[in-house]
């Protein structure tokens, strides 16, 4: 399966070097960062909807083991259901959704955490109204590709 | 230096392996997690003071390539002064308070993104009242310690 997965879109711009020395990029409103851009790509994919993907730390000049990325899903979206070897660990910073590990569905709201072990199928979805759920998410700098499962069902 | 410092004390407690599948541990009142305890420390060291640490992944079996923990500065409270090779991410999920970076201090406030770069002298303060500040930082798993610039002045 070559086709890219929410989380590994391939991005119309690419990421820019950001000043290698220390520095402090001050959180706006609505979870924007001073001094990083929101990655643009042009449109979902039949498996994926509404997913909104700043890269935040080790992708832009860093030399991190791992990368941060800020995810966003709208009211009514949904990153693909895939799996890969490599772990995530995620932080919900904001709104409300749902995660699918296996089988089994987990609410999530802001603070919570989750494990997403090697080989899992998961998915993350915003079924509330309103709030986009927006959640930290950190993988391995070296990560194998994920593998989609299948089109989600909205 | 071999004493530890603020971010890398000597727990008391092992860190308890957890299960090694996938999971979600619900955030609760005052960001602590369901099913991860928090560190137990004896005293504080004269460099560092009212630091808590809670080891949230990368610690209890899983194979990231990091570790990822969830840092309280009390009022009043803040970390060693110090530097490392290795780099830091830091996201602010609570309070307010300021971070020395080189001879910068920068105020912080929940969402904003730090980073550290290598051999970076650095220190995270809370100099407000009334609210911890609480922040997420992400290193790798394999990394130097860290060496203690001088005592903190409070």
């Amino acid at each position: 399966m070559n086709e890219p997965t929410a989380c590994e879109f391939v991005p119309t711009q690419a990421i820019a070097a950001r000043p290698g020395g220390s520095r402090v990029h001050r959180c706006g409103p609505g979870f924007r960062w001073e001094g990083i851009p929101v990655q643009e790509y042009k449109e979902a994919a039949a498996h994926w909807c509404g997913v909104t993907r700043i890269p935040l730390l080790g992708e832009s000049g860093e030399k991190t083991a791992f990368h941060l990325r800020y995810f966003e899903i709208a009211p009514g979206g949904f990153s693909s259901f895939e799996r890969h070897h490599h772990e995530h660990a995620v932080v919900v910073l904001r709104g409300r959704g749902e995660v699918q590990l296996g089988e089994t569905v987990h609410e999530l709201a802001a603070g919570d955490l989750v494990y997403v072990a090697p080989d899992e199928p998961h998915q993350f979805r915003n079924s509330a109204a309103g709030e986009p759920l927006g959640f930290l998410c950190i993988v391995d700098a070296q990560r194998d590709r994920p593998v989609l499962i299948q089109a989600a069902s909205t």
